[in-house]
Parts: C-alpha cells; sequence; structure tokens
C-alpha cells in the first residue's frame, strides 16, 4: 500500500475551493467491498454539479470524497468480495454518487470494480465509468431488442450521434466495435476529435443544411440515435429515423421539453428511450459494465488526443483546478486527477 | 364450401355507398395462401378509413374487398401453405390492407392463420385481429425487455390503459392474463365495459381529480402505461409513471403532438414506444399473434355485453350499415358483418 495515503474531501458544497485534501486512515473494506490504490481518479461533470450542489444530495456526515469513476490496483478484498484478487488492475464506475475516488484509498463496491486488461492504461481505465457505461446503454436495444454484445450486432446499422463530449467519445467508437457505420453531428470544434475517435463522417452541427447532410449520409435513416440535446433535436432526430428506429437520450443540452411529432413517431414505430445513468438497477449497469469490458479487452476504446479525447492530468493537490477546468465552458477532454 | 359465395367490393373511395356485394368466383390459393370460408368479418376503425379513402393508398385493379380480419374455416391450402389443415377453425389477422376478409372465400397469407380453440367462438375469433395483435404489442416489452407470455410475466406490475374501445379491451384482458393489476381511465359511458373486461379498477378520465385518483390507485407508479391519446395525456402518463416505466402509444385520438417533459422523462429511465401494427415485420406481429393465440387458449379473451365489448351483428348485405355504425361518435362495441 501506499506509505502515506491522502484523500480530497469536501463538507459542504460550493465553488471549486471547497475541496480540501488531508492524510488519509488506511480504510477497511465492509464484505462485499474491495479496496482500490486508486491510480487515476476520473472526473464527470456529475461530480461538478455534486460539489456545487446542484444535485440536491445530502453530503453524508463526515463529508463527501469526490469523483465515482477510475482506475487502479485492488490492494484489499472484503471477505466476500469474489471474483477479484489482490493485486489485480481494474476500472470502477460508482456512477452513484459514494464511491469517491479522489483517494489513495478508495472503498468501492467489488459489484461496480471490472478488471482492466493489460493493454489498457490507467488513463483509460479512469476515463470509462459513467461516460462509457452510458454509452453502452443509450446503445444497448435496438428495434426493442438487447443487443448482445458482438462485432456483428449493429452490422448494416447506421448510428447518429449527436454531441463530442466523452459520452460520445464512447459510444462512436462501441459503435463502431459492435459494427455500425456512425456519423456524427457536434460543434465545428470538435469534428476532428470525433473523426479521430472513429466517426466514418461528422457534420457541423451548426451548418444551415445540416439536415440535409445528415440526410445524405444515411438516405435510408438512422437505425439508432443517440442524442445529447433532445430538445434542440428532437424533431430532426425523428426526421432523419429509420423504420422501427430507437432514439436515446442520455442528456438535455440547451432544454428540457420540446414538442413531439407523435404521427411522425408513430409512423416509424420509433422508440424514445431516455437514459439515466446513475441510479439504474446494478444488473443493467453490469450488463453495460461487461460489454464496455469486452470492447476494451479487444483493444476498441481509446482516449488521448490522436484518438479523440484528450487526457488533462491534475495532481491531487490540485483538484480544486481540474474542477474548475472541467466546468470551463468549451472544455474538451477528459480530467484525471493522478494518485 | 358455400354454394354461392359472394363477396363485398368498392372500386372507388367514399361512404358506405360505395361497397357494393357481388357474386364471386371460388378463389385459387396461392402457395403460400389458404383459403377460408368466412363466418365473421370484423371491422376496424381502419376498413372504415381505408373506404373513405382516408389512407392514402391506392385501389388494386379488380376493386377493393374490405375488412382485413375475420374467423372461419380453412377451406383450401395452397401447396406451401404448411401447419395448417383444411377443415380447421382459424383466426385472420390481415393487418395489412390487402386480405379482404368481407367474402364468403377469402384468400389469406397462411402466416397470417391461426388456430381459433375450440372454445373461442367465431365472434371472439374475429374480434382479434389488429385490436389484440395491437394489445399484445403495446404490452410486449417491459423495463425494455421482451415479455415472454407467462402468466406471471407482469406478476407484481401494475399497467394503467387509456380507452375504452377494442384495443383497450383487449390490453385489459391481455395484461390480467399476464399477472398484472390493471387500472383504466376512460369515458364515463365506458367505465362499466372496462370493469366487465377485468380492469381492477376504473377511472372516470373526465373527473377534475382524474390525475390524483389514478395516482392513488398506484402509489408507486404504473409499470406500463398503455396511451390511446398522446397529445392529451402525456404529461399526465409521465407523472404517474414508476421508475423505468414503459409508455407504449397505439394511437393518436385528439392531437397529433405535444411538449414533452424531457426532464421527467429522463428522470424515471422511461421509454416511449410508439406502435403503428400495420406495416410491423412478420416476426414481430407472428410473436403478438402467437400471445393472443396462448391467451385465448386459456380462455382470457372474451367479447359480448357480459365482458365489456357488445358484438353488433350485420348481414353481408348490410355492410354500408355496418360501416356507418362503427363512424357513428360513440360507438361502442365490435361490428362483425356474418357470412
Amino acid at each position: 500500500m501506499v506509505d502515506q495515503p491522502r484523500v480530497a474531501r469536501y463538507r459542504q458544497f460550493g465553488d471549486p475551493s471547497v475541496i480540501g485534501v488531508e492524510a488519509q486512515d488506511v480504510p477497511d473494506p465492509g464484505p462485499h467491498d474491495v479496496v482500490v490504490e486508486i491510480r487515476r481518479s476520473g472526473i464527470n461533470p456529475l461530480d461538478v454539479k455534486t460539489r456545487a450542489g446542484a444535485q440536491n444530495v445530502p453530503i453524508p456526515e463526515g463529508g463527501l470524497i469526490p469523483h465515482t469513476d477510475g482506475a487502479g490496483i485492488i490492494r484489499r478484498l472484503g471477505s466476500d468480495a469474489a471474483g477479484l484478487t489482490e493485486g489485480q488492475r481494474v476500472w470502477v464506475w460508482g456512477v452513484g454518487r459514494e464511491v469517491g475516488t479522489a483517494a489513495n484509498l478508495a472503498v468501492v463496491p467489488a459489484e461496480r470494480v471490472m478488471p482492466l486488461p493489460e493493454n489498457a492504461s490507467f488513463d483509460l481505465g479512469a476515463s470509462l465509468g459513467i461516460p462509457a457505461i452510458t454509452a453502452a446503454l443509450c446503445l444497448s436495444r435496438h428495434e426493442d431488442r438487447l443487443i448482445v454484445p458482438s462485432t456483428y450486432a449493429l452490422a448494416g446499422r447506421s448510428v447518429l450521434v449527436r454531441g463530442g463530449g466523452a459520452v460520445a467519445h464512447f459510444t462512436i467508437q462501441l459503435a463502431k466495435h459492435l459494427g455500425a457505420r456512425v456519423v456524427v453531428a457536434a460543434s465545428p470544434s470538435k469534428l476532428q476529435a470525433v473523426e479521430l475517435a472513429g466517426a466514418d463522417a461528422s457534420v457541423d452541427r451548426t451548418r444551415t443544411d445540416a439536415q440535409q447532410a445528415l440526410r445524405e449520409l444515411s438516405p435510408d435513416g438512422y437505425d439508432l440515435i443517440v442524442d445529447v440535446s433532445p430538445a434542440a433535436n428532437i424533431q430532426s432526430d425523428i426526421d432523419l429515423a429509420a423504420f422501427r428506429a430507437t432514439i436515446a437520450l442520455y442528456a438535455r443540452e440547451g432544454g428540457n421539453s420540446a414538442e413531439v411529432d407523435f404521427r411522425a413517431l408513430q409512423a416509424k414505430n420509433i422508440t424514445l428511450r431516455s437514459i439515466r445513468t446513475i441510479e439504474l438497477p446494478q444488473d443493467e449497469m453490469q450488463w453495460a459494465a461487461d460489454t464496455v469490458t469486452w470492447a476494451l479487452e479487444a483493444g476498441a476504446l481509446s482516449v488521448g488526443e490522436a484518438h479523440g479525447l484528450p487526457i488533462v492530468l491534475f495532481s491531487l493537490d490540485e483538484i480544486g483546478q481540474a474542477h474548475a477546468a472541467v466546468e470551463a465552458p468549451g472544455f474538451h477532454g477528459k480530467a484525471l486527477v493522478t494518485l
């Protein structure tokens, strides 16, 4: 174990300065927990919103250790933590708000710990968590059927991804690995990134003829649409959808509601799925984590500037700056705290 | 076979008087067809709209034989119509617009012919078709999973059905047979009918406190909601939905579009499915027809005044009056042409 473990913690909501760093006692895992020596702690927009007090959750007695995603090495196993071994490289997907990976030693429920293959870096492992699981959930059904993870699951299908953040990044890579043709509509500043991530084509969503361009890239419509901003895009999504398409909504950038044309929806037998990763039942998230790991083992997921998702590293003492970076408008990439 | 077969036909769109009745030549089935001696021809709102020219489909050369649903006895088998036998009692679900059951002898694709158990009357068999298949499709998924037909598939689940027509009737009966608790919101004139159909509780949808009454009947929310009128009800549906609920929309009474609150949708991980039975792929409709037959064999489906869906019979010569009855405002029940 690390000699002098440290942990980040906050005891009140507020700006990034509320997060302090202090010495950590070596934690005892509960029977179903493991202690992970964290090498990289991943920061998600959710972590930043939680710290700012925007998530309407209470701070537990003793304060809250930020971040729910991370990667590291298992150092201790709870008595009933089956299927894992000490010394194993892992990625963890807290997904809820309770995990707290901004620590040298994180206590993680064993069911939220996945093996990190040798070919995958800690940077990659800590970037997965909520974004990659959300991507898997968005791609998990087509024509109302569960997609068995296979490289042919979406063969011959076209997928439209809206957005250019971490969820879009892993959605592109996972959809490609499932055999789909992937088109992305994103801001002009993110077009290069989504192509580096593996998109077959990308369209500047601010172009006045963006809709026509997207249609020309898939004249028979898109079988699966993964959207970050339904209030802005729902009508466009429906117009671009293929017969029996599934539209998966994973966020609400730019608005909470919009008019929906049920006639158009029904004419194509479209299914609209709303995905809020946190709070889903364990079996559902487990399926998604397994799917992510399956793609990871095949080398289908990657991060870093050359792959379209730059990694920005911060030390534990810089955790406040890391939060500020994630909050800054136009931030692109994945912020990780090194430990 | 019948001695002097007759057939109803129209060669132009218009009011019910466009339908004529004429002598019928004994038809030859194609290799994958069967000839069914029709005993009851079922009339759906779709048939009436098609006849009125509202469906934007061309009339084939030689005219159009109305109605896609029916029940009768197989009289001839095409050379490749496997799994069926001459003399077998059957229900048929044309679902498309091409079948034409308003005839003594209807040519029906073998894949759209289902056995009619001895315990099921021709009245019941001819009432199934589109309405019962739509009901099965609306109930076919819950939490994104295909419901295997079993009497425990929806055990412990609560289903809210909107409407009081034939689709609602079979949705109530099928949901009960799948083990659900069923609450119905319907017009005051249909409350008795939906309770006779088997609903555990019903609420007058015109009551000012209807929403509160529905909530009190299922305080944890409804797991499955089947709605006939999303433009009017979508916000109420979302408010009444349980976590991870599925809302199935099968019609658009009273409007084509409405504002949808994506925040509320996402907070509960709700899936919105739009069902347009006609034009779905054969495998999907076959699953639904098998499910209906499974419930039928168990005696779980019924029609008639005592069961909440009165049967109104017309002779073939009265087919125009039958259409006029179905078109009349407030019509409740199932209109069948006897042959």
